[in-house]
């Protein structure tokens, strides 16, 4: 934890991505590999995947290369990656649909295990069977009753700050905001923000620069 | 465009949240607003605030405030916000009807045309009357017949590395990828990527560190 504690944001923002690709390398079969070919894949400097993986203590040798597997893990562990997520997903429209059916997720450890919506009624096919599907009204009573890591936050922006100082009062410590605005939370609360609005702001601007 | 060019890559990303603040002043009928008072609202210190909006001319009169209105239409523009996108959407599955029917983007110019998927006749009822579906076996022709900036890509890794060569080859120069993949354009051509799964581990980074 005290090495951890020094490593930049900058470097934690791209670990996810090194997850991926040593991922993808485990699932083609390979064992070990050097930072000039992760460089070549990745399409970062050789010098930087060093840097980078040097923070988690070394795990390359010279001339021998990275231990896929090992560094997958020891990433994994890094990211939390090596525990599971008791999740639910505030919003059964076709935001909170795709993110309640994402398999991928619930792979990693995000289980989902409740969708609340104001009309539960109207969305009780299109949520797998896994999940099962609350009022917004029983969201306080539920928390009582159930721990919850991880609240993924897909409704409108007024929506959300109503709904927010109840997952907050009710223990959640993670939420993972899809409104279009900036949530008031606790210090001990972390809030992570997909504004996809600003996503494509972004592309907006590349686009014509 | 030459000041512009100057403008760091940190100072582009934090404009869509300016953008969003201003746009919500103006809905309250905020016509100035003081670096200290934006400071307060957006949780940043007044002399950020300072420092990125006088890349922009020095809107800021001392003792004055900006000009919300003024402010919020000069940051449209070097945002490209400015002008309409045509837009088609790969992918009609809940992903891609979240964004097909996000009245949102259509509100800041990026008008959604078509969504293309494998299997059109299934979702023929879940996407807005505006856009229209097509079979993806179509999207080539669609290219050589209509002018697209955007196509936002909702597919799995292994269908966008076989739809994103069609995109480019028709002229796409703006790819809003979802896939969970880097995906391998020419220089001309921008991606911006929604990596779900890595905010989320960003998120479970948070809750354990």
């Amino acid at each position: 934890m005290m090495e951890q504690r020094e490593i930049s944001k900058a470097v934690i923002n791209r670990l996810p991505r090194y997850y991926r690709y040593l991922g993808n390398l485990m699932d083609s079969g390979v064992e070990r590999i050097s930072s000039g070919e992760l460089s070549r894949i990745m399409g970062v400097t050789a010098s930087q995947i060093r840097q980078d993986l040097n923070h988690f203590g070394g795990f390359g040798q010279q001339g021998y290369g990275y231990n896929v597997q090992y560094l997958h893990g020891e990433i994994a562990k890094i990211l939390g990656l090596d525990r599971d997520y008791d999740t639910i997903v505030i919003g059964a429209g076709r935001l909170g649909q795709a993110i309640s059916n994402y398999v991928g997720f619930r792979n990693r450890g995000f289980r989902i295990h409740a969708v609340f919506d104001r009309n539960p009624g109207k969305y009780k096919d299109l949520i797998n069977s896994d999940a099962k599907l609350y009022s917004t009204d029983e969201l306080a009573d539920y928390l009582k009753e159930h721990h919850v890591d991880i609240a993924a936050v897909t409704v409108p922006s007024e929506a959300a700050k109503v709904i927010v100082p109840v997952l907050v009062k009710g223990g959640v410590k993670g939420i993972w905001n899809f409104a279009h605005t900036d949530l008031d939370v606790p210090d001990d609360v972390q809030v992570q923000s997909v504004h996809l609005s600003e996503s494509l702001m972004q592309l907006s601007y590349k686009i014509n620069h």
